[in-house]
C-alpha cells in the first residue's frame, strides 16, 4: 500500500473542498470526495448538510458511468450504516469503482474499519491513510465529540500586549480591532454554542449573536450562573435573537420564581448538583449535558475566572488568543485567566502546534494544550 | 536628484553591511560606505568603533586611486569637522571621487546639511535621502541620543499567553525558551545599561551579565532602589562582573553608611531629588543623569511596578515583548505592567510598526509606542 504523490495531490483537492464547507455540516464531520479516471477528475463532491446526501453520493451524480472503474478519494472512511441515507460503501460497489483512497477512518472505534471492510470483501482495492492528519485536523471538534460525547471547547481570549482583558474600572470595548472582531463573529458562527460567565452578562450585557455581512447561524448562548443572579432584562434573556441557556446549580434553581420568569422569557434553565465544598457549575458534567443536547462545539468566551475554571478542569481542546498592540498598565486590571494558578513556572499549562497570524492590527495566535497533544 | 534603482541596491549594501556592526560602535551610530565606479565596487568600509576609522575613510583606502570619479554610497553624510579623524568630507574631495550619495543627513539639526554642503561647494555631485528610512531605523538609538541627550529605551518583557510575568507565588524561571533569552542576552550586549527595580534584585538576585557563547559586552547595571534596600550581599553588588550604578533618593541617601558599604563594593551610588508628593526615582531626571555620561541606550527588564513607571513618564521608544505558550492562571499574578493604569480602553497606550516573529518555542512582538510615531 505505497502512498503515491498524485493520492496526496488528490487527497489535498478533497479536503480543500470538504474544509470550505464550514460550520454548516454539523453534527456531521466534513467530508470531501474526488472522483479521478485516466488522470481526470470525473466527479467532485462535499457534504452540505446533515440529512443531506454525502459527498461520495454527490461526487458519484456527477461522474455518472465515469464512475466504473475509476478511483475515488474521501477524507472520510465510506459510511456501512443505513442511516439517513444508505451506506455510501454501497453505492461505491454499485457504481462499479475500482479503487479507494481514504483519508481517515471512522473516528468512533466501534464502527471504524467496517466501511473499508465491506468495499474489499467487494473486490475494491482499499487504500487508508493518505493525509491523515490533515483529515484529523479538519474534524477535530466532530472527533471530539464522537469519541467521548461532550462538545470540542475552544477558549477565545482577547488582550492587550500587557496581558489585559479589560482595564482597572472594566472597560473593555474595544480591545481588538475590526477585522479580529468579524472573525470572532465568524467563529460564532462555526460553533454550535456561545458560553459566558454570568458576570459578563450583568457588566457588558452582551447580545452574544453574530453580525456578519453574509449572514451565518447564531449559536446556543450559554451562561453559566450558579446563583440565577442573570437580570430579567438582560439581552440575552429578552432579545428573542437566539436560544439561551442558563446553567445554575440545583440549590439556585430551588427559587422557583426566579426560574419560572426565566423560562417564560424563552431562557432553558438547567440546574446540576454542586459536591460538597465545590462552588460554581461542575464544567464537566455540564460538557456531558451540553453533550446529550447534541451540542459538539462550544465557544468559551468567559471572564477571568470562567476560563481559569474551564483550565482547571482540563475542559479546554483549542485556545485562540488575539493581542492587541495596547497597553493599559494597572496593577489590578484582569488577565484572561485568573483564579486558578500554578505555583511555580515549571508547571505552567504548555499549549503545542503553537500557530500565529496577524488578523488587522492585532496578532492571533492559536494553540492545544498540552493535555490535547 | 532623480533615485535610481541602482542607487538604492548599493545603498542598500552599505545598510547591510553597517548594520552587521551592531553593538559596539557606541556612542558612534553604524555607518557603511561603498564606492562604485564604472558599475564595479572598488571599495567597502564600515565604522568599527569609536575613535577608529569612519566608514568612508575604510572605504577610500580599499579603492585607492579607483575611488578618482567614483560614486560613494554613504548611509550617513559624512562629517564636516575635525574630530578624533579629520572630516570626511575633506577626504572624499581629495580622492576626487565625482559622486556622494547619502542616505541621511546629520541627525543633530546644528550641523546637518554642513558636509554636503562641503562636497558640494567642492564640485561633488551630492545626492541625500536615498533608503533614509531604514538607515533612520538603523540608528534610532543614535538618533534618539544626539537630538536629545537620553538614552533610547528599550522596555523588554517576557510574559505566558495569559498575560503572567510570574505566577502568584512569584515563580519566574523561566516563562521563555533556550532561544529567546539568549535572543535577550544579544540585546543586553547591544545596550550600554541595562535596568532592573529593586524589587528584582532582592528576589531573583539576578547577575544581569551577558552569557553569550561568542563573548560580549557587559552592559552598566542599573538599579533603581528609591530608599536603599539593595542588599549588600546582592551578585550585581559583589559579584565585580560589571559595573552597577544604584540611583536612589537625596532622601535615602542621607543614610551615609548604606552609601559608603556600596561604594566601597565599588558601586556608584547617585542620588536625585524627589519631588514633593512623588515617590520613587524620577525617570526623566535619571534618563538625563545617564545620557550625560554618555549612555546611550537602555534596556528596561524592569518588573510590573518599574515599567509602568517608565511607561507614565512617556519614557519608552520601543518595546519588545516575548510570548510564551503558556498558561499559568492566577488572579493576583504580576502582569508586564502594574502600577499606573488607564481608565478606559480607548485610552490605551498604543503601539505601531508592529513586527513579530517565532524565537524557538516563543513569539516576538516588537512596537514603538504612538508617541515614538
Amino acid at each position: 500500500m505505497t502512498v503515491h504523490i498524485h493520492d496526496q495531490y488528490y487527497m489535498d483537492l478533497a479536503l480543500q473542498w470538504a474544509s470550505a464547507i464550514e460550520g454548516q455540516t454539523q453534527p456531521n464531520p466534513k467530508v470531501g470526495a474526488v472522483i479521478v479516471k485516466d488522470g481526470e477528475i470525473v466527479g467532485i463532491g462535499t457534504h452540505l448538510k446533515a440529512g443531506g446526501p454525502h459527498a461520495e453520493v454527490h461526487a458519484l451524480a456527477m461522474a455518472g458511468e465515469k464512475a466504473k472503474g475509476a478511483t475515488v478519494y474521501v477524507t472520510l472512511e465510506p459510511c456501512s450504516h443505513y442511516g439517513r441515507t444508505p451506506p455510501c460503501a454501497e453505492a461505491l460497489m454499485k457504481a462499479g469503482v475500482a479503487k479507494v483512497v481514504i483519508a481517515t477512518l471512522d473516528p468512533n472505534p466501534l464502527v471504524a474499519g467496517r466501511g473499508a471492510a465491506m468495499l474489499r470483501d467487494a473486490g475494491v482495492e482499499v487504500v487508508t491513510g493518505v493525509c491523515e492528519q490533515q483529515s484529523n485536523l479538519m474534524n477535530e471538534v466532530f472527533n471530539k465529540f464522537i469519541t467521548t460525547g461532550m462538545p470540542f471547547v475552544t477558549l477565545k481570549t482577547a488582550m492587550t500586549l500587557d496581558g489585559k482583558i479589560a482595564t482597572e474600572t472594566g472597560s473593555s470595548r474595544w480591545i481588538t480591532g475590526d477585522e479580529a472582531r468579524q472573525e470572532v463573529h465568524q467563529m460564532r458562527h462555526t460553533n454550535q454554542a456561545i458560553l459566558v460567565g454570568v458576570e459578563t452578562v450583568r457588566k457588558d450585557d452582551p447580545q452574544l449573536t453574530i453580525r456578519l455581512p453574509q449572514g451565518g447561524n447564531n449559536p446556543i448562548r450559554i451562561v453559566l450562573d450558579s446563583t440565577l443572579r442573570t437580570p430579567l432584562d438582560a439581552k440575552v434573556v429578552r432579545d428573542g435573537e437566539a436560544e439561551t441557556w442558563i446553567y445554575t446549580t440545583t440549590t439556585a434553581a430551588e427559587e422557583t420564581a426566579k426560574v419560572q420568569a426565566l423560562e417564560k422569557r424563552g431562557v432553558k434553565v438547567i440546574s446540576l448538583p454542586v459536591e460538597d465544598g465545590e462552588r460554581g457549575i461542575p464544567i464537566p458534567q455540564m460538557l456531558t449535558h451540553l453533550g446529550s443536547q447534541k451540542i459538539s462545539s462550544l465557544l468559551v468566551e468567559g471572564g477571568a475566572r470562567v476560563n481559569a475554571s474551564f483550565l482547571k478542569e482540563m475542559a479546554v481542546d483549542k485556545i485562540v488568543s488575539y493581542i492587541a498592540p495596547k497597553l493599559v498598565g494597572g496593577e489590578h486590571a484582569p488577565t484572561p485567566i485568573g483564579g486558578f494558578g500554578v505555583q511555580e513556572m515549571d508547571q505552567a499549562i504548555r499549549l503545542t502546534r503553537m500557530t500565529y497570524r496577524q488578523v488587522g492590527e492585532d496578532l492571533r495566535i492559536e494553540g492545544y494544550p498540552e493535555w490535547r497533544e
